[in-house]
């Protein structure tokens, strides 16, 4: 069992490669050609945090990814890390554990930025030029610089409730810290990235033809949309199953607005893909999927393994 | 992160200070105190293989475990170890991966083997002498010796499918390997450990009042006794959502034999002993739980962490 520290994860990463094995394993889930494990978690009240454990297995693969990560928003302010963990790289014929990718979450971070920009790339309209990002966190910053480079979008404007921390990010990024009225009136796709518990995007706010990526709603009893805004939308999901259970699809499928039918997987998606009317609101509902961490983890082992 | 191998786990445990840490784990499930992760689980078909993956954390402890587990049952064919695995030991209060104990599955093994202890020591008969073991997989071996040495027992006996594996176990236990018919008929207390998919031991075989401890059917389709028999038994269980979902207790919920209510979780056992009349067949039924992990782990890291 070889352990694997950060820097040489990072460095064994390609960022296009990655790209493309993040879509492939989408692909791959929605052709039901992956195993995925029931997602495990436990929630922490004080301090808070989450622990999120995913797992899945692309069939005919050597071998099968495990993932634990943590998130304690408040470990900053003790000047550490919010995230930490792990991905486990497992033999599928033998079950050794071949690798501990110690990644402190930031394979996960990479892989949720990729899911971002590859639905973003399914449900932009052409020639989409302003980008909004709503939430300064870590997923905040790196969806904003991977979606306007996936997609060449020129402007970037950023939100968050801390003003501060919106500015400081908006000045990293070469970005515009804006308000949230002025972000969604101006922003050709919207990219939420909060933690949060109630809805912050409210139907007034989104004009029609509003192309939004949620990426936040990861645990139950998340969520950044108004079910005003869900239940006009077309719904594109990462996972139907998993979205139905607690991302922002869920909310809306619980309210009787949507039918669970009418979700689209990603991967669907990516295989037939659909021209969506310019007036039609979108949102692309990820709430993370084990396939990303297998396909991101498997990546950087084929090249670490050599 | 530190990471710690096998010898150095082994030598941090003391057998009685497990078990008693195991009794309280079980306790405080069946107090409502611990948070229990979804089960994770991978199935491979070629060759056949398991991953379990379990997490929990005990309220108010400042560290939380997620194991993961897998079994692969040709690998001695290739002369490697059929288990393999690790248990993460992670700040409740930052995140923090703390430590890997890379214990190969053992200490999965031990702390399987220390339940069947503990629930033997339960529904065992007073002045039982005579422990019948089926299987004799590094399980049956445990049990074998652990239950044994705990309730005092002065004969064991075992019996497997592979009658020349019967034989080694027996000569490596000091016991006796015997036809299923005879182990049945002169045991006191039978222990079940096989990965089995159909019933092994049926209501005819097993004499009334007999004490069984079945601790194979750890996953979906897994079962090692006869509907007749866990139909007329008092039944045992280390979790009664777990049970219900995919121990022996669950075939009987789900054929209508056995009302998921009069389920006897073992931790309320342990909190509140039940006197069994000598005529009763009492079965404990244990499909291992995230907090026997967390129990163990905690305890090994203690020591180790210095």
């Amino acid at each position: 069992m070889r352990v694997i520290e950060l820097p040489e994860i990072l460095a064994a990463l390609d960022e296009a490669e990655a790209l493309a094995a993040v879509e492939d394993g989408f692909r791959r889930l929605s052709a039901g050609e992956v195993q995925v494990m029931a997602v495990g978690h436990l929630a922490f009240g004080d301090p808070p945090g989450d622990c999120h454990v995913k797992g899945a297995w692309v069939a005919g693969d050597p071998v099968f990814v495990v993932k634990l990560a943590t998130s304690f928003y408040r470990n900053p302010q003790a000047g550490l890390e919010t995230s930490d963990g792990f991905m486990a790289v497992v033999s599928a014929t033998t079950g050794e554990v071949q690798a501990i990718l110690h990644d402190r979450g930031r394979l996960t971070d990479l892989r949720t930025a990729m899911a971002g920009a590859i639905a973003a790339r399914c449900i932009a309209r052409p020639g989409a030029k302003v980008l909004g990002v709503v939430g300064a966190g870590i997923q905040g910053r790196l969806q904003a610089e991977l979606v306007a480079r996936t997609l060449g979008l020129e402007t970037t404007l950023v939100w968050a409730r801390d003003a501060a921390r919106a500015a400081e990010a908006a000045t990293a990024l070469g970005a515009e810290a804006v308000a949230l009225e002025a972000l969604c009136a101006r922003a050709d796709l919207i990219v939420t990235t909060t933690p949060s518990t109630t809805p912050i995007l409210t139907a007034d706010m989104v004009r029609p033809g509003a192309r939004i990526v949620a990426v936040g709603a990861d645990a139950p009893g998340k969520r950044e949309l108004e079910l005003a805004l869900t239940g006009r939308a077309r719904l594109v999901v990462d996972s139907r199953p998993q979205c139905v259970a607690h991302g922002e699809a869920g909310w809306a499928v619980r309210a009787g607005l949507v039918d669970e039918a009418d979700l689209i997987e990603l991967g669907d998606l990516l295989a037939r893909p659909i021209r969506f009317a310019d007036d039609e609101t979108v949102v692309a509902d990820l709430t993370g999927v084990g396939v990303q961490d297998v396909q991101i983890a498997k990546l950087a082992w084929r090249r670490l393994a050599g």
